[in-house]
Protein backbone atom coordinates (compact mmCIF):
# COMPACT_ATOMS: atom_id res chain seq x y z
CA UNK A 1 0.00 0.00 0.00
CA UNK A 2 1.47 3.29 -0.46
CA UNK A 3 -0.04 6.62 0.35
CA UNK A 4 1.06 10.48 -0.91
CA UNK A 5 -0.53 13.64 0.79
CA UNK A 6 -0.95 16.70 -1.51
CA UNK A 7 -2.13 20.22 -0.79
CA UNK A 8 -5.38 21.57 -2.42
CA UNK A 9 -6.20 25.32 -2.69
CA UNK A 10 -9.66 26.48 -3.33
CA UNK A 11 -12.15 23.95 -1.81
CA UNK A 12 -14.59 25.96 0.45
CA UNK A 13 -17.15 23.69 1.96
CA UNK A 14 -18.21 19.84 1.50
CA UNK A 15 -19.60 19.77 -2.10
CA UNK A 16 -15.83 21.32 -3.26
CA UNK A 17 -14.32 18.20 -1.00
CA UNK A 18 -17.09 15.44 -2.82
CA UNK A 19 -15.61 16.81 -6.16
CA UNK A 20 -12.47 16.07 -4.99
CA UNK A 21 -13.10 12.79 -3.90
CA UNK A 22 -14.40 11.93 -7.01
CA UNK A 23 -12.27 12.86 -9.70
CA UNK A 24 -8.94 11.27 -7.78
CA UNK A 25 -11.16 8.27 -6.91
CA UNK A 26 -11.41 7.93 -10.63
CA UNK A 27 -7.77 7.34 -11.00
CA UNK A 28 -6.75 4.04 -11.76
CA UNK A 29 -5.59 2.31 -8.34
CA UNK A 30 -6.55 4.65 -6.00
CA UNK A 31 -8.36 2.70 -3.15
CA UNK A 32 -9.09 5.89 -0.70
CA UNK A 33 -9.14 9.86 -1.13
CA UNK A 34 -8.89 11.53 2.51
CA UNK A 35 -9.87 15.30 2.34
CA UNK A 36 -9.15 17.53 5.35
CA UNK A 37 -11.00 20.87 4.53
CA UNK A 38 -9.44 22.83 7.07
CA UNK A 39 -6.07 22.40 6.26
CA UNK A 40 -6.36 21.51 2.49
CA UNK A 41 -4.80 18.50 2.49
CA UNK A 42 -5.87 15.72 0.01
CA UNK A 43 -4.43 12.02 0.97
CA UNK A 44 -4.57 9.71 -1.94
CA UNK A 45 -4.13 5.96 -1.22
CA UNK A 46 -3.70 2.69 -3.79
CA UNK A 47 -1.79 -0.41 -3.80
CA UNK A 48 0.94 0.89 -5.52
CA UNK A 49 2.47 4.55 -5.79
CA UNK A 50 -0.12 6.88 -7.55
CA UNK A 51 1.49 9.32 -10.07
CA UNK A 52 1.46 13.03 -8.98
CA UNK A 53 0.31 14.07 -12.67
CA UNK A 54 -2.35 11.98 -12.54
CA UNK A 55 -3.76 13.28 -9.08
CA UNK A 56 -3.11 16.60 -10.44
CA UNK A 57 -4.81 16.27 -13.65
CA UNK A 58 -8.05 15.19 -11.26
CA UNK A 59 -8.11 17.76 -8.93
CA UNK A 60 -7.59 20.17 -12.00
CA UNK A 61 -11.09 18.42 -13.57
CA UNK A 62 -12.39 19.31 -10.27
CA UNK A 63 -11.65 22.66 -10.40
CA UNK A 64 -9.67 22.99 -7.72
CA UNK A 65 -5.17 23.76 -8.21
CA UNK A 66 -2.85 21.03 -6.11
CA UNK A 67 -0.49 23.47 -4.51
CA UNK A 68 3.59 22.81 -5.10
CA UNK A 69 4.99 21.82 -2.20
CA UNK B 1 -44.98 37.85 -11.86
CA UNK B 2 -43.80 38.55 -8.19
CA UNK B 3 -39.65 38.66 -6.96
CA UNK B 4 -38.72 38.63 -3.20
CA UNK B 5 -35.01 39.38 -2.78
CA UNK B 6 -33.30 37.35 0.76
CA UNK B 7 -30.16 37.08 2.15
CA UNK B 8 -28.68 33.65 2.44
CA UNK B 9 -25.42 32.65 4.77
CA UNK B 10 -23.27 29.85 4.38
CA UNK B 11 -22.79 29.56 0.90
CA UNK B 12 -18.73 29.85 -0.42
CA UNK B 13 -18.35 28.37 -4.07
CA UNK B 14 -20.68 27.20 -7.08
CA UNK B 15 -21.60 23.99 -5.36
CA UNK B 16 -23.34 25.97 -2.61
CA UNK B 17 -24.93 28.42 -5.17
CA UNK B 18 -25.93 25.15 -7.35
CA UNK B 19 -27.76 23.86 -3.83
CA UNK B 20 -29.76 26.67 -2.96
CA UNK B 21 -31.13 27.26 -6.69
CA UNK B 22 -32.30 23.39 -6.50
CA UNK B 23 -33.91 23.23 -4.03
CA UNK B 24 -35.65 26.78 -4.00
CA UNK B 25 -36.44 25.81 -7.80
CA UNK B 26 -38.71 23.11 -6.88
CA UNK B 27 -40.95 25.15 -4.46
CA UNK B 28 -44.36 25.10 -6.46
CA UNK B 29 -45.02 28.28 -8.27
CA UNK B 30 -41.12 29.52 -8.21
CA UNK B 31 -40.06 30.34 -12.19
CA UNK B 32 -36.77 31.93 -11.23
CA UNK B 33 -34.31 31.70 -8.86
CA UNK B 34 -31.04 33.97 -9.09
CA UNK B 35 -28.10 33.29 -6.72
CA UNK B 36 -25.59 36.00 -5.68
CA UNK B 37 -22.57 34.16 -3.74
CA UNK B 38 -20.44 37.45 -2.96
CA UNK B 39 -23.26 39.30 -1.80
CA UNK B 40 -25.42 36.08 -0.60
CA UNK B 41 -28.48 37.61 -2.06
CA UNK B 42 -31.15 35.46 -3.26
CA UNK B 43 -33.80 36.44 -5.34
CA UNK B 44 -36.85 34.29 -6.01
CA UNK B 45 -39.50 34.82 -8.83
CA UNK B 46 -42.86 33.33 -9.19
CA UNK B 47 -46.24 34.29 -10.79
CA UNK B 48 -47.73 34.97 -7.43
CA UNK B 49 -45.83 35.60 -4.67
CA UNK B 50 -43.35 33.04 -3.10
CA UNK B 51 -44.52 32.24 1.17
CA UNK B 52 -41.32 33.20 3.07
CA UNK B 53 -41.78 30.29 5.10
CA UNK B 54 -41.03 27.37 2.14
CA UNK B 55 -38.47 29.58 0.68
CA UNK B 56 -36.89 29.45 4.45
CA UNK B 57 -37.35 25.52 4.41
CA UNK B 58 -35.84 25.52 1.26
CA UNK B 59 -32.63 27.38 1.93
CA UNK B 60 -32.33 25.30 5.10
CA UNK B 61 -32.78 21.86 3.36
CA UNK B 62 -30.14 22.66 1.33
CA UNK B 63 -28.10 23.37 4.29
CA UNK B 64 -27.73 26.98 4.58
CA UNK B 65 -29.28 29.91 6.81
CA UNK B 66 -31.89 32.70 5.96
CA UNK B 67 -30.98 35.38 7.65
CA UNK B 68 -33.66 37.76 8.67
CA UNK B 69 -33.26 41.10 7.38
Amino acid sequence: MSSATYSVSGMTCGHCVGSVKSEVGKIAGVTAVDVDLATGKVTVTGNEPVEEALVRDAVEEAGYELVTA
